[in-house]
């Protein structure tokens, strides 16, 4: 069991798949072209301490535009060690090594590391935890540090890191003369995890569950919640607050309204409620024997599957998308999931989907099922991959389901909070993690497949070393090939995930009289048939269109086409007649689908073309202004034109020119006896 | 042409109906239960200026708990001076005798009047008039004033108000060493025009007009916006901000985010768009020779067409309420208007209905249109009146168009921030003057009947004096009966209007070839009908069940029933095996509906019966927790078996007991060929 940013290395891409040539153009473009950004925009050379324009600079209080730069740099280390891995860069390591050069020289005496607190506002270090990023850019730090040891070696990045989680480790906890704190924005607790896996600092373990356990004590710090306490001892008044708190006081804004024991409900903003649960499914996961958590961390795996199921079932796009609130950049209530700004909101941050992605890879290693695999591979061909152009170097921030006049399907090189962009460069480098979990114990072994796609997996398991080849052109087609190497020793059982969409439609090739889709929604392979048959096929019905549909309670009346794990969008390029963002167009759910093999740039997709129909809008369409709120009934319906629609994989749009005119959930055709 | 508060006094309700019955309820109880509530407040003794313990409690920054009390008396002297004319109080007249004498005391020697700043906070006066209400608080005390002097034939009230609008006419205006400011919460612009109107007080006028225009001018005060300007002069940091401004800055919260005459669509908090656009109005209407406003005057009347088209075609619920979003009390995007606080909020705030009839009263004077006085009916009978129970003395301030386990449907006697109960009881004091325009000029006489009800008109024409007296059982049928009185030398033209809901169906006895429904709405019946017919009879056809549904772009798949100008719900009350709300339940626009002539406590009101049936929640019934955002498609549709439901007014609604269960528009039935 271990996290995939250190598992990814036993996976190789080893054949063309969606999956290999998009973390392919990644390595070739993605990591130099941010690279770039980072020295253009000041950023590289942050670390250096020198003073640089943007710190005069006017910005949205209480955060200064170089907040981030720390994690921004931190991402990209961690990232472009993952790539090195891959294939040497001398650019990029030059690079590595001067910004470890700068981040050692950085780091002050007591240890503390952090650009603006040194260079801009050093009196103002720890005053506002809830809003500074101090621990999100230590974090973000320690997960560089971590991914540099990997792959140099030496402990250059680590050493600093240690002695910061050293003074971090002093400063805050449970002990009088500490600090009673957790950081505003979560990350620091699942890199103090992933610091303690890969080395043993039980220092880091304790400080990550204090923040853990600690978070929404609501009399913390001498009675008071921590970040009401600190606000007090800044003298700030009660109404001074950041844009994105609705209210003075929006403590769920950062999931500190309560202690995360007693949270019902997942709140506020996505990315920091992903970052933290997947903290808390780390804890659970080292806490266990076997597959079994301890008893006292029984009521931290009751949370993760609550708040785990109110996310899911209610606060999700079915893109896998979160956060349907622009202001806050999270959560809305149950069921509010408006498909663009023009509706209501949407927001669906890049961020936060790789965080559903990393929570439901972490939920994996601790109990096979899967939903959560279904949801984790749900994000990354949709919320995910629609986040960055074909080139690797464009990207989106936010991914509406819907375009619309104020917020048009379009990408950027970077943004002034550049977190997305090196996050997706990070993922995609440690891609090769989510697709399996595996691991042997006396005389067992056993590999677990999440993802379908070509790649290769060698672990060694003790009595050898294990192979697992599998290839396939997934998710064009839903055929994939394995191929199993493993001492004969070892009895290694297979587990293959059948996604619901499947509906239980599967084929193996050769048959297997005991393979049989268990309740964790895998397909076990008992070692008696992967020793027979160590080459298996296995065929997935059901990837050919269908449409899906939001909860009823959303209020969205809409089909959204899908095709196996991707969901599919019409965008004005391939349908140039559109002019109202698709706002009118209906679909049956019992149109016909074609598919249609295309090819853009070298990148193969399915191209899906249905008939839609044009949404009548009855009264509305000669009714008087402003004479009255509501109409008289009339029949539902749509005109008799049809229209011809052409839908492309979401992950797509924004790729081919166009106007930024784009829809996923169109309108459902309807009828009605009046 | 003069407004409902002057014009009232020529009607009376001279036999039953539905809207004599509540407003015979409000002189009988609510006055007298409001004045209660004023003495066991504290702000009934609030300007004799002593110390309440009210004044050091905590409160919502910056507002203090009893910043409005100043308007709270004010509307109840203005109310209850409405009622004294119909009977004389002892008690009631005791008390305004003494809030006036109180009044009169409490006022500075410079003029100055406002109970906080000079009990509380002398030192603060003016020093925030973006949030702080002095200057609504003036405007309630003008209205009281003109209410008071109308009553009582002396100046005690008016003469200490006109003290203080010389004040605040010294205070404000274009002049180098006055303040360029104007009203975070407009009110006093339509104020200071109806002193203008009953006094003549060309000040008044002028500062009216001062405020309007200088409004939102973004260089007003040493080339700043007011608000900001005055933010910087009290050193407050611009991220200081009250709960109800969603970031920093937001001036569209109080209409200040652009001067007026460039507003394109109706935003920000509803009760002042609606206070801020009623004076626009008066303006308008007083700056106009005959029918036709002064060429300067067009722009603001076209900005009142934009502003009026956009709130009724997009911010407007079916039952004339408006405001979605409950943090800033007002309008949401275009088509952003859910039923309730579960379903991504509505407000719909009682004060705000009172304001669209305000706004659209005013609207009717400068040109007749039945589209004003459609949805001023509309507010009238379900967003206004659904506010206040059948006893006169429980309201509610937010009206809902489905309750919710967070915002169940009930009452309260009173609120800490109580605009709403005094405000629908001075609207009933002045109801009569909704009713109908009517006017003379050399030998000619018009009336043109707005509302239907039984009531009765009597105004001096010059030559003489006309009565008009129209009797009906209104709402409940559509048949009225008129009786004119004129002297023979005048011809009196009687304009009727026909309801966009009649869809022209109307009968006329006895018949008049020549009136038909002109381009303003109205049935004109021209002085030759009304000479050789002084009684005559209306009837409006449609006063049947019919569904209204709201613009498809709400999303919001729903069907409304209604009956005649009332919009009707369902409550537990009549359907007690409801216990989610009535989400899931649906009906057919075809359903039967039946009508049944039923009493409840000596109210006379018809329910409605229809068959509805359960919503099918389809693949999310039998769905596996948190294992997919979405589901495949399902066929649309409903439980075979059918529900019997029961429909009250949705006015009645919260009258009779029950679980505050409570929805306006069901879940349409529709069928779906899959």
């Amino acid at each position: 069991m271990s996290n995939p940013q250190f598992s990814f290395r036993q996976t190789s891409f080893n054949g063309p798949s969606l999956l290999h040539n998009r973390r392919e153009q990644v390595r070739r473009a993605t990591v130099k072209a941010q690279l770039q950004q980072l020295k253009q925009t000041g950023r590289y050379d942050c670390f250096k301490l020198g003073w640089h324009p943007t710190y005069d600079e006017e910005y949205q209080w209480p955060v200064p535009k170089s907040l981030f730069w720390d994690s921004d740099i931190a991402k990209w280390i961690e990232g472009a060690c993952y790539f090195l891995s891959d294939e040497y860069d001398v650019e990029i390591d030059a690079a590595i090594r001067e910004l470890v050069g700068d981040i050692r020289a950085a780091q002050q005496d007591d240890g503390y590391l952090n650009v603006y607190f040194t260079v801009v506002a050093p009196k103002d270090r720890w005053s506002n935890i809830r809003d500074m990023h101090e621990l999100y850019n230590a974090g973000h730090l320690i997960e560089a540090a971590i991914a540099h040891r990997e792959y140099y070696h030496n402990d250059l990045l680590m050493e600093p890191i240690q002695r910061y989680v050293q003074l971090l480790n002093t400063l805050f906890g449970p002990a009088k003369e500490q600090r009673h704190a957790y950081p505003g924005h979560p990350e620091i607790e699942l890199a103090l995890l992933r610091l303690y896996k890969a080395t043993g600092n039980h220092d880091a373990y304790t400080l990550a569950r204090y923040f853990i356990e600690e978070r929404g004590n609501p009399v913390g710090q001498d009675g008071l919640l921590y970040f009401d306490w600190e606000e007090k001892q800044r003298g700030d008044s009660h109404w001074l607050r950041p844009n994105h708190y609705p209210e003075a006081g929006s403590h769920w804004y950062n999931q500190a309204h309560l202690p995360i024991l007693q949270q019902d409900s997942v709140e506020g903003h996505a990315v920091r409620a992903m970052y933290l649960l997947t903290a808390v499914a780390d804890l659970v996961s080292l806490d266990k024997v076997g597959l079994k958590p301890l008893p006292e961390n029984q009521r931290w795996l009751a949370t993760l599957h609550r708040l785990w199921n109110n996310m899911v079932d209610k606060k999700m796009y079915v893109t896998g998308g979160i956060g349907a609130v622009k202001q806050w950049e999270g959560f809305g209530p149950d069921y509010f999931l408006p498909q663009g700004t023009d509706e209501g909101g949407c927001y669906a941050e890049t961020c936060a989907s790789i965080g559903v992605m990393m929570l439901a890879e972490r939920l994996l290693e601790i109990e096979l099922d899967s939903r959560y695999a279904d949801v984790m591979e749900l994000c990354l061909y949709n919320g995910v991959m629609t986040a960055m152009d074909l080139g690797g170097t464009a990207f989106t921030y936010v991914n509406q389901l819907a375009s619309s006049d104020k917020d048009k399907s379009v990408r950027s090189s970077w943004f002034e909070v550049s977190c997305c962009p090196p996050n997706l460069m990070r993922l995609f480098g440690g891609l090769g993690g989510y697709l399996w979990d595996y691991g042997s114990e006396e005389g067992e072994a056993f590999v677990n497949v999440h993802l379908y796609t070509t790649a290769k997996l060698e672990f060694d398991a003790g009595e050898g070393v294990i192979t697992l080849q599998q290839t396939s052109d997934w998710p064009w087609e839903g055929t994939v090939r394995f191929e199993l190497r493993a001492p004969p020793s070892l009895d290694t059982t297979v587990r293959l995930r059948v996604p619901k969409w499947a509906k239980g439609r599967f084929r193996l090739e050769p048959p297997c009289d005991l393979a049989k889709i268990d309740k964790t929604g895998y397909l076990a392979l008992p070692a008696s048939y992967t020793k027979e048959h160590p080459v298996f096929v296995l065929h997935i019905g059901g990837v050919e269109p269908r449409f899906v549909m939001p909860h009823p309670y959303t209020n969205q009346n809409t089909l959204t086409l899908a095709r196996g794990p991707l969901v599919y969008c019409v965008e004005d390029i391939d349908n140039p007649w559109v002019e109202d963002y698709f706002k009118n167009v209906a679909i049956s759910p019992t149109a016909t689908v074609t598919e249609r093999h295309r090819e853009f740039q070298g990148h193969r997709y399915v191209e899906l073309q249905a008939r839609g129909s044009t949404r009548s809008l009855g009264a509305w369409q000669p009714k008087e202004e402003g004479s009255s709120p509501g109409a008289d009934v009339v029949p539902l319906g749509h005109d008799e034109s049809t229209t011809d629609l052409v839908f492309i994989p979401y992950y797509l749009r924004a790729n081919r020119g166009g106007r930024g005119q784009m829809r996923t959930g169109l309108i459902r055709e309807t009828t009605s006896c009046c």
